[in-house]
Formats: C-alpha cells, sequence, structure tokens
C-alpha cells in the first residue's frame, strides 16, 4: 500500500430533534431544535486500527444531548457552548469538535398558554467550532424569501456574442436569504443580536434601488456590521430568483410587468462575504458549510 | 390484443408557476400561485390511434393560464372557474376537467408598498372538477404545523400480546394539518371562508382535552360544517407526529414531560370525513387527491 | 351545533421501515419495505365521544408489523394479506382496511454474499383494500425515468389565439412512469408479474414511432393487459418531462436536436387509465392514492 | 458607517440542466448534466458601487454553457475546464472562479439504439477550482447506499453516566458514500479512474471485518490512493445508517438479527480525510461544500 495519512476528521452524532418545554407556570414555553455534535482530536487509532478506545460513542453523545436540555436552552448558541465544554473538558483527547443546531420558531395559537403552530418562515442556524482554546461562533439562518416588485434594475454590464439579455430598469427582485455571521466575542445576548440582525436585513432590503443583487447583498452587510459590534464578518448565498414577464403578445395582450412566470433552474446564484475592516480572518470556522465561499 | 378500454382519463399542463403583481397604485399587492390544467371529454382516438385532432396542447393550457392573469387573480376558485369555463365553452369535446391551485401566502415588509416576504407556513389549496353542467369546488390548505405541550392524552384502547403502549394522561399532541372541505355551491366569498375556517380549525384545536386525534380533528370538523352554511364536507389526513419523552434515568435524571424525541417516522395517521347530515355525497370530485379517504 | 356525520375514514401507522434480513445460510438475503396499516370498521365513538375502546392502538399495529415480519416476506402483497387477515380476524369491529407498503431494490455488490447496493431507480408499491369480504389488490412502481431521443413527435392539434407550439416530428419524449395495476384475483405470483410488467412497460415503451405520450402510454397499457389475465385495469399519471432544444442562433450555431435544456416546471401531465372489456369496476379501491384520476 | 471590507466572493448561473444528445449514427448517446458557472476576480465595484461593468450576466453564462455543448461533453470534468478556459481568457478581471456539474447515469433499455432509463442510484459530481495560474480538480458522487448484513460491530469505546448503548460484534453496517478526491493533475481520463474509484469503494466496503464505519472508511481511503497516481486526495462524509433490532420480546418472538428498524434520524456521521503521504495540501478548494470537514 502506498503511505497516506489520516488528515482532517471529525464524527458524531447527527441531527438530534430535541424539543424542551417549560412548564414551570400554566403559561409553557417551546424550544424545538436539530443538534449535531461532531468530536475532533486524536481519533487516529480508530481509522487506522479499528482500536475504539477514544470513540466516546455517537450514541453517547446523543443521550448527552437529551440530557442537557433538562437544564433548558437559553439559546442554540449557549447550549452548543455547553456541549463543548463538556466533551472537551471530559475527554482528554476531544481537543476540539463542531456542534451545530438549527432552529424552529413556533408561535402561541391566539396567545393560548399552551398551543403553538409553527410559524417562522426561516430556520435559524448556530455553528460552533472549537479548537483547543479557541471559539468561534457563526449563526445565522435560511429560508426566508423575500421580493420587491419594482426599484430593482439590472444594466451597464459587458456584452458579448453569448448575450441575449435585455437591460432593464424595472423588474422583480427576488432572493432566498442565506446568510451567516462570525462573532468576536462568545459574550453575547445571541437571541436579541438574532432578531437585530433580521430586522435590519429585511429593512434593508426594502430600500432604495437595486442595482444588481450583488449591490443589495452588500448594503444589507454593511448595515449589520456598523450595527453590531460584535459580528466581524457576514456571508450571503442567495439565488436571484428569476421572475420573467410572460410575453402575451400571442393574443395581444400588454404585459407591463403584471404577469410574471417564477423559474426554477436555473437561478442566479450571488455568494458574498463582508468582513470589518482590521479584523481577523477565521477560514477554517467556514469548511464544511456547503455554498459560502 | 386482448380487448381493452380506455376509461377514466384527463391530461394538461401541471404547475405553471404565475404570480400576477397588482400595480395600479403604488402600493403593489402580489398573488402567487401554482396553476394545473387538465382536460377531460372525447380524448379516446388520440390514446388509441394518435389522432391529436382533439388534443388541445398542454402548451396552449399554459399560455392560456398566463393570459388569463392579466384580467387579475380575485381567488384561486374564481380563477380556475375561469378557466373551466373558457376550456369546455371552446372545445365542444372537452366536457370537463380538473383545474387545481396552489396558493402561497406573501406579506408586508414593515408594511412596505412593494416589499414583501413569504409568510404563511401552510400551501392554501383550490380544486374544481366540471363535469358536464356540474361543478365541484374544494378548498383546502395543508402544511400548518400545531402542538399542544398539555390536555391530550391516550386511554381506554384494547390490549393484546401485540400492545406495549402505556396509558397516559399527558403528553403532547401535535399534527400537520392537511385539509380539503367541499362547498355546496360557487356563490362564495372565498377568500373570506379560507380565513375564518383556518381561524375554526387553530381556535378549536386549543379548546379543552383531547382524549385523541380522532376526537379532537371531529371537533374541528363540526365546528367549521355548524359555521359555514356553504361548505357540506370537510376531511383531514393528519399525522399524530410523536414527540416521545426521552427517558433520562440512565444518568439519574427524572423527566416530568419537559425533554422530547421528536420521531420522523412511523407515524399515525388519522383520515377523517365528515359530512353535513343530509347533504349530498360527491365521491368522484375527491379522486386522485392523496391521503383523503 | 349543526347535524353532521361521520363518513370515511381510517387510522393507523404510517410509514414502519421494516428491513428483513434472511441469514438462513451464508448467503443473505434482504428484504426493505415501508409498510402502512389502516383499519376501517366502527370508530364512530372515538370520534365524537373520545371513547378509544375499539382503538387498536397505532402502535400496536407497528409491532404486529414487525413481529410478523419475524416469519419472512415473500412479497409486499401477500405480506399485506396477512396483516389484514390478522386485524380483521381479530378485533370484530374491524371490518376492513387499507395496507400499503413501498418496496426498495437491493442488489448484491460483485455477487457478494452479505453485502449490497441499493440500485433499483424504481420504488415498488402494493396497496391492499379490505371491505368486509372483499379485498382488492393495487400493485405499482414510481421514479422509472425513460427517455428516447428521436422516433417521436406531436402534429395534427387544434389552435387558437392561444396556440404558439410549434409542430414537432422529432423531439425527445421522456417522463418518469408512475404506474398501478389492479388485479382480479389475490391468487398471482406477484414478483413474477411485478417482473414482466416492469418489462413490457420499458420495452414497448421502445418500440415505434411516438404520436404522443397518450398513444405511448395506451400502448403500454394495452400490452400488459393482453400478456396478463390476472390483471383488470392499469393506470398512469405520467409528467412529459420536456427537453427544449437550445436556440443558439445568438452565436450562429445551427442545432439540430443535439443540446437540450431539461426543464423543471410547468410540465405536461398525461394521466389514463385503460380496463379489460368487459371487466368489474372498482373505484373505491383507488381513493386516496394521489394522481390517478 | 463602520469600514468594512468584501473578500471572499463569486457569482454565476446555477444549475443549467444541460442534456446532449449524439446522433451522428443511429446509435444515440447521452450525457445529462447540471452545470453551475461562477466567476471570481476584480468584481468590487458591482457590490460597492452597483457598477456592473465587469459583471458578466448570468444570462451570458448560461447561453455560454449551452453554446459549449454543442462541441461534445467528453466528461464533466473537461467540460469545466473548457469554461474555466474561456471566461478567465476572455475578461481579464475575471481571474478565477468555481464550475461545477452533476451527472445522472443512463442505460439502455434492452441495448435499444435510441431509448435510455434513468439508472444509476449515484450523482457523479465534478468540481474545478481556477485561481490565476492553479486549477484544482475535485471529482466525486454521492447517493450510493450500501449495506452488509454481518461482519460488522462496534467494541471497546469509552463508557460514563450517559453512555447507554451495548457492545456488539454482529449488526448491519449501512451508509450512503458521499465522497470527493482530489486530483494532482488535470491529465486525467477521468471517465476511466471514475469508474474505477467507484469499483475500488464497493469492493473494499465487502472485505473483512469491519471495527466502525471509521475503519471501513479509511481502508477504502487507502485503496484508492494506492490504485490512483493522479489521486491525493479523498474525503468521506457517510452517515452511520442505523438498523436497529426490533425487540420482540412482547410477544415471545426472539430476533436474532433478522428484523430491523431502519431508523431517519439522528443518525451517526462520519467524516474523514486521507491524503498522500508528503503531498500538497489544497485547503481553499474545499470551501463551501457541504459536510467534508
Amino acid at each position: 500500500m502506498t503511505d497516506v495519512i489520516l488528515t482532517a476528521n471529525q464524527y458524531g452524532k447527527a441531527e438530534n430533534r430535541v424539543v424542551r418545554v417549560v412548564r414551570d407556570t400554566d403559561r409553557h414555553e417551546i424550544v424545538d431544535l436539530n443538534v449535531t455534535s461532531q468530536l475532533r482530536g486524536d481519533f487516529a487509532a480508530a481509522h487506522t486500527e479499528g482500536d475504539n478506545s477514544h470513540v466516546v460513542a455517537t450514541d453517547t453523545q446523543k443521550n448527552t444531548v437529551f440530557a442537557f436540555a433538562k437544564d433548558g436552552i437559553a439559546s442554540p448558541e449557549t447550549f452548543l457552548m455547553r456541549l463543548a465544554d463538556h466533551f472537551t473538558g471530559r475527554f482528554d483527547w476531544v481537543t476540539g469538535g463542531r456542534w451545530a443546531a438549527e432552529q424552529y420558531g413556533w408561535s402561541r395559537i391566539n396567545d393560548h398558554e399552551h398551543s403553538f403552530y409553527r410559524s417562522s418562515p426561516e430556520t435559524r442556524t448556530a455553528v460552533l467550532v472549537r479548537d483547543g482554546d479557541d471559539t468561534t461562533v457563526i449563526s445565522g439562518f435560511h429560508g426566508l424569501t423575500v421580493l420587491k416588485t419594482t426599484q430593482s434594475g439590472f444594466v451597464g454590464y459587458p456584452k458579448d456574442e453569448y448575450t441575449t439579455l435585455q437591460e432593464t430598469e424595472d423588474r422583480i427582485l427576488a432572493t432566498d436569504i442565506a446568510t451567516r455571521w462570525r462573532y468576536n466575542t462568545t459574550h453575547v445576548d445571541f437571541n436579541a443580536v438574532y432578531g437585530s440582525v433580521k430586522d435590519i436585513l429585511l429593512t434593508t432590503f426594502t430600500q432604495g434601488y437595486s442595482k444588481a443583487l450583488q449591490h443589495t447583498l452588500y448594503q444589507m452587510a454593511e448595515a449589520v456590521i456598523s450595527e453590531h459590534d460584535s459580528i466581524d464578518e457576514i456571508k450571503f448565498s442567495c439565488p436571484n430568483k428569476h421572475h420573467f414577464t410572460y410575453d402575451l403578445s400571442f393574443c395581444g395582450l400588454d404585459n407591463p410587468n403584471e404577469v410574471f412566470y417564477a423559474a426554477d433552474r436555473p437561478y442566479g446564484l450571488i455568494e458574498v462575504t463582508v468582513q470589518r475592516a482590521g479584523s481577523e480572518t477565521v477560514a477554517e470556522a467556514w469548511m464544511g458549510i456547503a455554498g459560502f465561499c
């Protein structure tokens, strides 16, 4: 056999669906998470020899997730921090890892005390990467579809023999916001900042004339970093969801941007990173996240 | 060849994604539909002989859908009615058909005039079946997930050697509401009734103690038919989304309905039809709809 | 409250993922099913009163499915039959029900004795409906995508002001075969007939010139009923998966049916039923199956 | 506003569904790709100013993909190379980019000349990253589910108060193989190596006793790198698809690894990188790929 080496690796239990009900009073609360735990460290012998003496079972990681939920889940980020502290603290050879969560939003039905409906269109995400003494927290969301019916255009681009697109100064602009931002600290009110970032992104999207999705995303990014000292970097991976004006001339009808065909594929795809000037770069923490260049 | 006959058949263009923007004033409106058109009638020669002289092209049906959207879309049901009237009126051999739509809900971002986000968790549905002079309209929605953290139990069921389930008088009850209701008339304010039915279902779900999902769905159905004279029949196809109390005794913890594992499969599945006493039955109109017995 | 009545209803446990390994010799076998069990009968009190004394728990149905798998699974259809016999035989008030299964195909890796890969593109389906003494078995499959690069056209269709489609005598014809057929008996070698029907459908698809998908599906149906005396009825619900010739004239290139854009939505949708002449019709057994008119 | 900078970014047209038919003889061939083109370079003004003078329209990228398909598609990797050469060669400010493709496998129906069915369970993938003069090609596939009914166990792992898993020396081992490997050259017969790597992975999976999925994946990786000098690195992101022995003691039945419940979530997740000893590391090329640490 050729000489090979084990390099990056991690393992754990993925997609633990934990629902935590707080029922200390008649007015119940609910937290709904999908938690993934993955350990890093000295696991070489498991791969090369089948020696499992360092392999904290993924089943054990699952049990730990559910047991820790008993103490309450203040935010996905703080819950992941507890898991990271536990696994790296207990097992010498676990020097780091990656813990991730999705959170699903619920609202009360008619302000009822114990009845809820799943409400929020977006899925909130959190990733915590621990490497020795370093901890990186990346929060975000995806699945929030937004659309402007006007105040968007696309002109001034280069043309060659493959160019057939017509310039326009009035079109629909639509995208599914998928974003993640990196904190420069773990001392954050994660739920409050999450709400604020979502508000900033939505508000900025509505403002002004969009010269391209790139232009709009950059403004959204700039607004977030300006507002939040705790955030050093924000990324977007956003489709340009094309809404094509349907040509109705076959039956003699004009169509002044009233009837659109919403296309599935292909779609534009815009990926952008904006960073606080002078701040540190932490590329490794983004490894393994789809579609964030 | 054995003697065979062509029986039930229909064809058309499925999933036309039509977005209609109303921009008569600065305050734009948006209607977002997924429309399917299928024709029925004398199409035997197309199947048996490859004679397409009766086959209104599915591409033509698509063009018609988009052209008709130019006149506005008051509700999915009335839009389907226009399509049914058109195709059966224009082509002698088209004696009926099935038209269906999904509608996706959008809300304004901060009450903005032309910026929206896709908001509603549920997908609204409408089906219109035309057979000669008869028209049946079935409306509904799916994808609305609801959950009660208490006031639900399941006891008193029969036991045999395959029974391991323990009785409980306090559990989580959760389901995805998938429902369709049949109107006894086409003279309805479809948008208003839709909103009312959704409200009734949510409100009834919250009320009282649930002895089983069957028990709750029946109450929901009864409330809808009692409130709306225009509705003769309502069906549900609802999963019992199991939330299992996670046994934490391995680490010495008690778990009084606080930490749950939300399971994917298998799941309970409850399908119920409730009909206005004395009303007519129209089984054929329900053919082809998944999961509504 | 208005007077309402409970009509059609059924309930049970859906999507029990049963994998049965036969390991009597070193050459293991594997059967992989997704089983749904739903009971019908006298369950009115459960709905109207919350009286569960007739409600065989869905959890009990699940346990029964797994326990019955211990005796082996000769075919999905015979396995469903055993479940139907059991539940209707044991509980007086269970007068019928609906049992369904999906089967996933596995093949040996290099003819290995105990190593397999999931191989078949299609999902095999079986539905058994029991109503008192009557049993109807409907088998089928979905997810088998087929495509002809020539020998397909579409001409001779009616034109009106909404028609823009050009006639063609050479195009790609592509569809996902979704089919179900109804047996007139339960005394069948279900696995053998399944294999034969699949072969007949594929072979017929390749033959001759297709004047439309309707034309081809009818020929496929006719061939199946002619070959199999045990089958009285077959249905298709098949998309016309459009492959559009991409217009390359912008850069001076001709495109004689070489470069295609495979579209997602909208798509043609052709639904066809062909029945043995003189055979009985059993419409109720098809209720609740999506997309089969 | 706080001072921010644009860092990593790329944009283009995603998921161009190109089907290329070769019909030079009566025996047609078909290549079916899903192509994504994304450009990198000097695009700062588009983001910061809305100046699109450098923004080669995503629509132009789409047209280019389809036009280039006219010349034939020898392999996904070589097709991506042509796109990379074109865009970086034509536009000064395009200094690199990321091009990706999925390929879907088709087989002839009964060796027919122009009729095919979509056959292969796995999706083949290719990614080409260009950065100035450097080109990295990463190939792979996902969606190939494999399973061993015996010759797999898991013992010798550490235990603590959260551990409930029992050791076993006979269990089902099942996973969906998702793998990507990096070439150290672009002078490769990509189709031939693809076939060979797939064979090596399947064959190695069947061999010997698996002490854990980690153990098996490492052996699979080692075999690939040993066999192919052109490959310097291979990664896996593979679920441990749990098949739990169903406890049938409730009805007095023993279950010696015959009846299994195939669980959905949570699942084990094993991510492994194996590299040729002494070879170069190219971490940036892996950015944005989900689940490969």
